[in-house]
């Protein structure tokens, strides 16, 4: 038995293999693509990872990620100071933001509570978001943490932490998704969807 | 609405989306990982993605990919040059060589016929093999397309084409997965199986 891959290929699938969501089959396929795509695009995918880190690093304010700190959002005289949204990942606030339906500020938790794999309070940037709860205005804090076990638990801990503050503290809705189908959706979100139900 | 997502993370969104297996959401990820992982590795994985490019190529004469020409395989006197093994993808070598079971040389076709995509004899390495198998000792040739439409029709098209060369033409069994379940086997394989079973 021969070794067939390239040394440089072998090096290219323990990068690749290391990433999330990327195993040594999709591995392969992409060593294949890139080896058959346009001649630059390797070299312009690889720039873009160098500037990628180079560039883009946590609003000390909000944790999204930013090129300019503090980040476009908290920056911005036009945005609602009153309403906090919290999301684990930096990223989760693209999807919210693109709805058009927000116009507050973030805060992104850089995770959740996870005892199991060591990740307490300190962990993550609950205190941080105490502090701007604080603040003067604020009214309103959105713990749009994931309907999980884990994003429920970290809710519930923020909720509690934030409760001497007498602020307003909201979850968004669980339900069906819309496009979805009733008898697609899984028992627990079914039942929070008929406790949630309203009147047409 | 604002645009959340910093310019050098829309750089290399576009990037990462462009690859197969790749959506926006995996991307996203890909993306969030590669601002939290080790500092240099997204450096390192960017130069494995030029040095790709700059070292391997295809064999001139088995397509296999390699860093020098001929291939490691093509160019080992150790190898039986009595037998060929055509795969559709380079890669697909791999994991057959990974058996220990083949000591023979291979052939990459460089894709299936398929004349809905405009893919034509002219544009594999039909031609590059049917040469090949007319090269003294050559008595058997391995057509381990995929067992798809397209790889099947890709293989009899190869068959008879081979056939005026009196060689040994053959195809891997297709069948029950080891490990696999009967119950989880689709039909036509399930026929397959049945009709290559063996005594016991």
């Amino acid at each position: 038995m021969k070794e067939l891959r390239p040394a440089a290929v072998r090096e290219l699938l323990t990068h690749l293999e290391r990433l999330p969501g990327i195993g040594p089959r999709s591995a392969g396929r992409l060593v294949e693509h890139l080896l058959t795509c346009a001649p630059d695009e390797p070299a312009r995918l690889g720039e873009a990872l160098v500037t990628l880190r180079e560039r883009v690093r946590l609003c000390s304010t909000c944790f999204l990620l930013t090129e300019e700190d503090p980040c476009p959002v908290c920056s911005d005289p036009e945005r609602d100071r009153s309403t906090i949204l919290v999301v684990e990942s930096p990223t989760t606030a693209w999807p919210v933001e693109a709805t058009g339906e927000y116009n507050g500020l973030y805060h992104a938790l850089l995770g959740h509570l996870s005892p199991l794999h060591g990740v307490g309070p300190e962990d993550l940037t609950i205190d941080q978001l105490l502090q701007r709860a604080r603040g003067e205005g604020v009214r309103e804090v959105i713990l749009a943490t994931n309907p999980t076990v884990e994003g429920e638990t970290t809710a519930l801990y923020i909720a509690r932490r934030l409760e001497p503050l007498g602020l307003t503290v909201s979850r968004p809705a669980s339900g069906i998704p819309v496009g979805g189908e009733v008898s697609a959706v899984d028992q627990v979100t079914l039942a929070q969807a008929l406790q949630l139900r309203r009147r047409v």
